[in-house]
């Protein structure tokens, strides 16, 4: 691993602070050793001990504070209820768990003024994680993207993925050839059981039927993709399909091909903050543009899509 | 099956003439029956024996000639050493026989004055062809379209999949209902092995892990995936990065996006014809228009791509 060559950490501050997510797995661990070594100091531990592997879990927590003080680096340890949060909200423990630590690192970010967070999400993960996306039915080849601006319980959170090129066993093989600690087993990583199947079962699978490594086209598959979605922003920009009022332009819209309205509709809706946001809602504001199409639909949330006079408008 | 419902047979006009590949296996025979259910009866039934199959071949190429004959349609009853034009040609076999079935199709469209074809490819196909095209690296979750223009041996042909929505068991259990026969291991496909091992392994294990049928979740994830594509091909002629004189315009691109930039690049080589085009070729045409870029650069099949004024073209 040649730390200083990595994009993130060739061009990043050096002086800036940053937090940093970290489960005492391997590759936080070797993020961490990383961005020491390259000369970041002005860094945040941060690690919430999820409570869903009773002693193994404090164990994690006591390693990654132990580390943190080694290397000098300030560390915050929280703790979250989080199979107990899951039960009493009714949603999954992967659910919970992720809306735990969006909790937590918003509180962190708040603490120590700083919006910049640093996962140590790998090439490998990034893999998975467009499997997984296909799975549950997102669109496209979607994955994980490298700097993201996440709202995180409300807070405005600059996630940086620095090792989203880099292959898990290079991070291992890293921290092995260097002598250096991590807890094989601590991971707060959502599907936990599902990922597992992925890496295990159906990514070496995939590669021996293509006769060549998955993981790795997999992973192109979603740099691809993010540049498509960026490239739907812009045109969603130049459609301009949204009045200065800020409401859904019906005429322009209906001058547009059904891929760009539809990509419009999504925008607004999505801008507009309504939830659960699917194809059927989408489908259902289209409608609306039809001869004929109804002047109001419900969305979810008890919200309502309004057209009057040429104009479409989600209270 | 409800044939007259599916939404290309309900619009179509029956009396217009229509190439029908048919390999004999059940796909392409509940296509061709169910057409002719529904009332088309203008349909010239295409068949090429790849000769890869010994007599089992003949004997496909026998019943669909037998078939089209019983249903009172023409016949067009091709065959090609595919296996021989494979080796000489130094290609795979997969190959070799969708550029003879091309050859075929264009033939039985110009004899028949008809540049209309309809192929049997159905939702699970659309599954196994995303999973496919991910492992050879295509740009994101592409599937096929159901309705498309392809030039085939230099001819334009309009490719026609009117059972790109139906399950494959569908189209079975109809043509067992209804008595019909089929032959059981008729297939031409492309990349047999690979995609009979996709179909039986990795879509069942995908649906045992995500708990949802793998088919349908991965054919969506192509239809949002055509739909992201006609944004994109919207954005290229918005981005009009292409002057008068059919050059690509410098001084435009830089102005785009660098995700914009790139969907015009790649619009411009392929329309040129660029053959072997993938990411290198655009990323070393991308590089032409930075500060000190080089004036030209070389593109597969001898092809050249020059910047002079302001302007590139390829040679």
């Amino acid at each position: 691993m040649r730390w200083e060559e990595l994009p993130w950490l060739a061009s990043a501050s050096k002086r800036r602070r940053y937090l940093v997510g970290v489960s005492g797995g391997a590759d936080s661990v070797a993020l961490l050793h990383g961005l020491v070594r390259a000369g970041f100091r002005n860094l945040v531990v941060c690690h919430l001990d999820h409570r869903l592997r009773g002693r193994e879990g404090a164990n994690d927590a006591r390693f990654v504070g132990a580390l943190a003080k080694r290397l000098g680096l300030a560390a915050e340890l929280g703790r979250s209820e989080v199979g107990k949060r899951a039960v009493a909200d009714g949603r999954s423990v992967e659910t919970a768990g992720r809306m735990e630590r969006h909790r937590f690192f918003a509180d962190c970010g708040r603490r120590w003024r700083c919006p910049r967070l640093l996962l140590a999400h790998h090439l490998d993960d990034q893999a998975e994680t467009v499997l997984w996306n296909l799975l549950r039915g997102s669109r496209g080849a979607t994955g994980m993207q490298s700097e993201q601006v996440l709202s995180m319980a409300g807070r405005r959170m600059e996630v940086i993925r620095p090792l989203l090129g880099v292959r898990r066993e290079a991070l291992r093989s890293w921290l092995e050839g260097e002598g250096l600690r991590w807890r094989e087993d601590a991971s707060n990583r959502e599907g936990f059981a599902v990922r597992n199947r992925l890496r295990h079962e159906v990514l070496p699978l995939l590669s021996e039927i293509a006769r060549r490594d998955a993981v790795e086209t997999l992973a192109r598959a979603a740099g691809s993709d993010a540049g498509l979605r960026d490239v739907e922003r812009w045109a969603v920009g130049q459609a301009a399909a949204v009045d200065p009022q800020g409401r859904l332009h019906v005429p322009r819209l209906r001058e547009l091909p059904v891929a760009v309205r539809r990509a419009c509709v999504f925008a607004y809706l999505k801008r507009a903050g309504v939830e659960d946001l699917g194809r059927e809602a989408v489908a259902r504001v289209l409608g609306m543009l039809e001869p004929g199409g109804p002047p109001k639909v419900a969305l979810s949330g008890g919200r309502l899509a309004r057209r009057r006079q040429g104009r479409i408008l989600v209270e």
